[in-house]
């Protein structure tokens, strides 16, 4: 996922100027208010070398009263005269106060530490705490491998700072694609609703100061309101200042919707792959393992049409489609998940999902149908899950099928005018459309937190149906093939 | 732990008449309040082949309204055409429902399938139905390998039975030792405050009987009562009916409080003792492995005449005795378990805890300082600690001095008479000594939680003072040295 992350978002100074006085006076007064309850907060700064952890720290610091924080630097652990979690739990803070780490728990994952052991003491920790009433904020200061050597070298160039830049800090750098699996491992191994990790794109010093802010408003004020037992709103916490608009995420915004396909090639693409992915059918079946095949996206973005090419050539015998809407009496009666392992395809099958678990992440947590809490907790949830799919061996490959608001109100108008597709549009779809905005933010969200190597989420430009669907098709077979070393 | 426990506990028939039918009536009651509140309930019957899993569950049933549950008989999984969890999450009973299992999802751990991905998968599944409202209760059903012995015999002798025995059952038999302790990792590793397991003496019908169904009820009391979002009671759900005292546990009662030491012998012990002990930090500080000597007991008991004794040879600048009081204002503030990581001994040090964080679950619990939640948590919490030290290299040995009552009436009032040790004796101690059959109901309940191999509780006969320091003495050479191989 993180090659994915636009890290040339900036703020204008404008913007910047009229958001950062406002947002500090509500960190303060958030920072008041957790002390008054007493809550203890915890926030990490990791990310990669040069991606300005120091600076960062600094700005949002400045917001803060500086009786209520403690900033811990963490070292590497290189005596070793105690068990490795001692030095985190006893710089734990108070109740009432903050406590700051520049690098933390998970230095030695970065450096390479990445055995099971470890991950179980570092979840062990954060769970522990939580439970206690902590709150815990977890930021990863993200920059591309061209800005980190642009900035080693400039530091290196400064006779002021030229020391600070060490052999290893050029070896890492080199070694920037390996270390960006491990983070994406890391994130996802542990990023819980109670301890959650936000990316932070760290290109323009501006913009991360502006999102970082927010993101402990956020967390602080969430925490506030849990200690205060108030009932959640499904919605995260507003500001109220806009920030959020100024922040706003642009995965969406990197994908070119105006690409198309000929009918054409279209044609003999797509005949082309129906043929391979029958052979991936049979050696799936061979080998024993599932495939399972999501559908997430706008409404009428085209997910019938991608699935039905999906299908049209496979053995009907090996592959079942399950569409998923609003769970019924019995579905509800069991956990959200249940219904979703009931359906899940045997060894040798492939499920097809047209809608899914995501649900309690997308309409679940923007209609109010499950609380914070929950939504929150989901991400995690599903991580677990198809962790444990994909070590029993399943193949898993999820799709977001995204069009334009004016192409899906185009294709709502078609189908009003269509007698035989009139029924395929619904007064729901009518007020989902109003909730564009609410979506984005929603699945731009679910991509960070649920896109893992095992089961990684599929971006498609959906405005012209040939072009996703033959896109569907080369993904499925890219991922497919190499997984079953076709 | 499996071996200290009182196999041969029995009630009368008398006794079980007079239990039965009212705790059956109890059990009713229950089931129908969590039937209206709409809680699901699952209830795990694991235990030794022969230990009369199908006899004590249709015993159990019998007390239910048959159309509130479901008997699942888990059979190995052999074709492994799904993800392991799936079987166990579609029998997961619907809201208001109850699922009996006759194994479980443990089965893979006790068929020898143990690495860290099955306790992951384990633990993950129930977390996730416990934060959705399940209520989980699990059994183990113990018996000795002579009874099992036994009841095989038995089985094999008689022809409507014989073909029950297998090859394969006999095979494990033989492996009764090595399978006990996989039973205790298992126990360990799994036994969570929202999932906790309750191990059952089962050599008699009755007793096991009664004590199942007061475990099964306490489970549904208990969510009844946090599905109804009332106040936790500090102390244990009580049926009112007498049955706690019936089953009392009796660990206490099967050691032999009258053994005595002679002077003569004592001085002798203790000398040789003290001098391998002092080999045993040389030895510790070249390793640079910890030692943790955790010391708790009932008032009285001689806890600090052991500490002189373990630490008057012992080089000063490598031993801490670090003494655990109520937590003073700044350590409220933190983490309960924070003040412990703190005081931590490092590697090739020995650190002595006069009391310590088992206060969680003895006092704490008892005089209501923690919640129910809080103190049922703790149980994991502690065990994962522990767990952490010993990964890390440490050597933990923890004892329980015991004294009788009588023995500690005498002690109290030698210390009231003796000007120097009145100090000693405050209206506290009196006020706990009421509470005798509470600390033990809470250290039984200890034991058999956080004895883990490499955290054991040992339990000392206090009554002879002499006695019981030698003991200390040689359970810390004994432990210290097979883990150093000395």
């Amino acid at each position: 996922m993180l090659e994915k992350v636009d890290l040339d978002r900036k703020l204008s100074k404008e913007e910047f100027k009229s958001l950062w006085p406002p947002l500090r006076e509500k960190l303060g007064e958030a920072q008041r208010m957790t002390k008054e309850l007493g809550i203890p907060v915890m926030i990490v700064f990791e990310g990669w070398d040069g991606a300005g952890k120091g600076t960062l720290m600094n700005e949002l610091i400045q917001a803060l009263d500086p009786r209520g924080f403690e900033v811990h630097n963490v070292k590497p652990d290189q005596e070793r005269l105690w068990p490795p979690m001692r030095r985190f739990f006893q710089t734990t803070p108070p109740r009432g106060k903050i406590g700051i780490y520049n690098r933390s728990w998970y230095r030695r994952i970065l450096d390479g530490e990445e055995s099971d052991r470890v991950f179980d003491e570092i979840t062990s920790f954060e769970r522990q705490l939580a439970q206690d009433g902590y709150c815990i904020i977890k930021l990863f200061l993200h920059i591309s491998k061209k800005e980190q050597r642009k900035r080693l070298k400039a530091l290196e160039e400064n006779h002021a700072t030229s020391w600070r830049v060490t052999q290893e800090d050029w070896e890492n750098h080199r070694r920037y694609d390996e270390i960006a699996q491990r983070v994406e491992r890391m994130i996802h191994r542990t990023d819980k609703g109670h301890a959650p990790w936000t990316l932070v794109e760290s290109h323009q010093r501006e913009y991360a100061t502006i999102k970082i802010a927010q993101t402990v408003l956020e967390g602080l004020e969430r925490a506030v309101k849990e200690a205060q037992g108030r009932a959640q709103s499904p919605r995260v916490v507003s500001s109220g200042l806009g920030v959020e608009r100024a922040l706003k995420t642009s995965i969406f915004k990197s994908l070119d919707m105006d690409q198309s396909l000929s009918e054409e090639t279209y044609k003999k693409e797509l005949k082309e792959c129906q043929r391979r992915l029958r052979d991936v059918q049979y050696s799936l079946y061979k080998v024993r393992r599932p495939l399972v095949i999501v559908f997430e996206g706008m409404d009428a973005a085209g997910k019938g049409g991608c699935i039905k090419r999906l299908t049209q050539n496979l053995d009907p015998r090996g592959y079942q489609v399950v569409p998923t809407s609003a769970p019924n009496d019995w579905e509800r009666a069991h956990h959200y998940l249940w219904r979703f392992w009931e359906s899940f395809p045997k060894g040798g099958h492939v499920g097809i999902y047209d809608r899914s678990w995501y649900g309690r992440v997308l309409v679940e947590r923007i209609e109010g149908f499950c609380s914070e809490e929950e939504w929150r907790r989901a991400f995690g949830e599903i991580n677990e899950m198809e962790r444990q799919w994909a070590d029993f061996g399943a193949i898993i490959v999820k799709f977001w099928l995204h069009v334009t608001p004016d192409e899906q109100l185009k294709r709502f108008k078609e189908r009003q005018e269509d007698p035989l597709k009139r029924w395929k549009i619904t007064d729901e779809d009518w007020r989902n459309r109003e909730k564009w905005g609410l979506y984005e933010e929603a699945a731009e969200e679910m991509f960070m937190r649920t896109s893992t190597p095992e089961a990684p989420w599929v971006l498609v430009e959906g405005n012209c149906k040939r072009l996703a669907r033959v896109k569907v098709l080369k993904e499925v077979l890219k991922r497919a093939e190499t997984l079953l070393n076709i």
